[in-house]
């Protein structure tokens, strides 16, 4: 195991990777690489330009090193990293894989490539990695490893203990997971209980039967959030008929859940949910943000609209549009807010989709609370600012404040849980998607409000 | 183990309870809540009132099981289902807890309280707790638990299994943390190593030595940044000296990263940080989102100010006030994508604080590439829409977008890296300061461009 640095230390790494490229000092590279951990590479690889990056991986001292590395790196850097590589030297680093890993990897070339690579995978692993390649993306199945340990239900606690000594190490053992003879799953043991139970024993006798799994199937966060409620070390996964098929540990659940987070945040400012979004050139960035401004186009265009109707109302007094961009933007932030907290509460499973009035209405109720307060403000400010120079101008801009306020509350609640139930994902562009409805109701509130009070 | 449900179930279970107490049938609730998962029985009590809380958790059959309740139960329903009761009893219930789950719910007491609880707890944990409870919030310590499995290097393999097997049953051993005779860390070794090794080596012979440990005050967000990036299990915490503390178990890493990223969700809304705002009452959350919502105010009585100071070229031009509503809107969206992305890169260590300047430049580029689209698109669409009521209308109103497109790009990758530099949570409030801000700036942009080419 090598030792793994803190970040102060990483500083320090990059400028002497940073010199050694610059002086082609290949082997002084390769020594430092030797003594990093294969996760510190990989994250100081993020920092350099593409070629720089290929020198890196290129002078890692092993195929074994390289393989670490590559299940550390990003997707996006992957690819880079092994394109040029002959399938012949792919393998040689496969050996060091997981078969999940494996596959993952090889899912990332085109057809032709995958073929030729497959056809150089040791041929044990093949049909692992097969198997895990035709589950679906982000299912239990296609994240699954299938490096795990399992024991026939008869087997004794001496011959458990032997087995064990004989297969390769590998700190990811936590549970012994027993079969029965049809490899179906039986129950499940804890190395402690394995390693403290009298050599006799037959492990069906001392498993635990009342076991938790999933289905190959199972959405990845479904698998995250069960491990996280229950506080599991790993989940086993079986097929319909409760065949044993592989277990996804909790490392992977962290990265799930970090992934999970990740995605949300991103969609809901409407940025796609690339996650390696920062690693993409200006014009692929701007090819995933594109469409969700567009959102904020077509809202515009509305409400311009909107205020050129009013066209007559705005000539005679002309302060309204001063109060345009506190009325929309007060709206968009408190709308915002509430969709976040909506958001995030389904994700965490805190927001419960079967009882969602209560919640709209709480939300709506803090509108009103902050809309009264704001309207308050606000109303009194623009008489000041203005010095009375329109009649009841204040009445208008707080009234419209609050009106808009409480119903930016409501936009900002329901859309998340009205996009949950229709079964798309409630983070999709929740944001700009909020505050373009808030910009177009509040520019037609205000001037609705201001045309009946002040004609 | 009680048997873990699925979502589906959960309904199911939950429709039956509301059932049961609304009959007050509480021989029943006890049977069903004897049956079910402390996970889901917590999971489930958020949904009901307050005083349907404290019945079902009082109808908890045992002590063991609502110790088990609590350790999943969120901080603000704790404290309600704790306040009353006595002292001795929650002495009971802390005989099934952890140490540093006894110290945290102690710590959500007033003093005297405290001072009550302190003195009931078994005299073996007491310095435990006060020991936990002596770290400051957050940090490594004072999230570590001190039930572990620690050895002295020189104790044989046979004697380790011997006292591996008179420690209390605890499936978060994954490791043993081998110690010197002050106690110092020294070394560690898996369960695996252990349990497959020659029975007459010493500890210290099969021991790896290389290890990462974090101190008591290390943050527990770098605690789970650095488990995540290494997959442990577990990281040991030692004080300066090097003296082992206790450890830190993946799975609370798991709720670690879950708690921070909605911690971030929330505030970059600007909600405040409180992870169970949808647990509280109206006026509590408006309370805590009231502050954000300022600054939208201030924002918009400066543009208020703005749009005022340029009165006279919108009285001769009234169609300029329809375009505000765009500008705004596109420069706001365009603006939160690049916090959003830099606030979780920050988050996520993707983005490296050492060298931010190629990606704000890199924000700018796609600012600027979106901004020439939006600013065309939008130009012509105010072209048709006004109909040329004005000379050049579509010139001002596309450059303005452009401009500010480009601005707003510049603004919201810049402003969260600024908030890190300055040792703030980049994620404070950066939406509403943000969109503010454009705001601001949008309009200033767009009547400075308008006054320059109409006048």
């Amino acid at each position: 195991m090598k030792k793994a640095i803190f970040s102060t230390e990483i500083s320090l790494l990059r400028r002497t990777i940073q010199r050694l490229l610059r002086r082609r000092a290949d082997d002084n590279l390769t020594k430092i690489l030797r003594k990093t951990h294969p996760a510190d590479v990989a994250l100081l690889m993020r920092g350099f330009a593409n070629s720089d990056q290929k020198t890196i991986f290129n002078l890692c001292p092993t195929f074994n090193h390289k393989a670490k590395v590559l299940e550390e790196l990003d997707e996006a850097l992957i690819e880079n990293m092994l394109i040029d590589e002959s399938s012949i030297n792919i393998s040689k680093m496969f050996l060091y894989l997981d078969t999940n890993d494996q596959a993952a990897i090889i899912g990332m070339f085109p057809e032709e490539k995958q073929k030729e690579i497959l056809q150089k995978i040791e041929v044990e692993d093949l049909e692992d990695v097969e198997e895990i390649m035709s589950y679906p993306d982000d299912s239990a199945g296609s994240i699954m490893t299938k490096e795990t340990f399992t024991l026939n239900q008869n087997t004794s606690v001496r011959d458990s203990l032997k087995q064990l000594q004989a297969f390769p190490e590998n700190d990811k053992i936590f549970y012994v997971y027993v079969l029965d003879d049809k490899e179906k799953l039986m129950g499940v043991l804890s190395l402690r209980t394995l390693a403290t139970s009298k050599n006799t024993n037959k492990l069906k006798d001392i498993m635990i039967t009342d076991i938790h799994a999933a289905k190959s199937e199972t959405d990845q966060e479904e698998v995250a959030t069960t491990v996280a409620q229950y506080n599991y070390l790993a989940l086993p996964v079986v097929n319909r008929e409760n065949k044993f098929l592989g277990i996804v540990t909790i490392d992977d659940v962290v990265d799930i859940i970090r992934e999970e987070a990740s995605e949300d945040f991103l969609q809901m400012a409407g940025v796609g949910k690339d996650r390696e979004i920062l690693l993409k050139s200006p014009i692929e960035n701007a090819q995933s943000r594109a469409p969700w401004i567009f959102a904020s186009l077509i809202g515009g265009i509305c409400a311009a609209s909107i205020i050129s109707y009013f066209d007559h109302l705005l000539k005679e007094m002309i302060v309204l549009a001063s109060f345009i961009p506190v009325i929309i933007g007060i709206g968009g932030n408190i709308g915002t807010q509430s969709s976040t907290i909506i958001v995030r509460g389904l994700a965490t499973g805190r927001v419960d989709v079967a009882n969602t009035v209560p919640l709209i209405i709480k939300e709506i109720a803090v509108g009103g609370i902050l809309g009264a307060l704001y309207g308050l403000l606000v109303g009194f400010a623009s008489e000041l600012i203005t010095g009375n120079e329109l009649e009841n101008l204040g009445l208008v801009v707080g009234l419209s404040i609050a009106c808009s306020m409480t119903i930016a509350t409501a936009v900002g609640a329901s859309v998340p849980i009205i996009l949950q139930k229709l079964n798309f994902d409630p983070a999709i562009s929740t944001g700009p998607f909020v505050t373009t409805a808030i910009d177009i109701l509040g520019v037609a509130l205000y001037f609705i409000i201001a045309s009946s009070i002040l004609l």
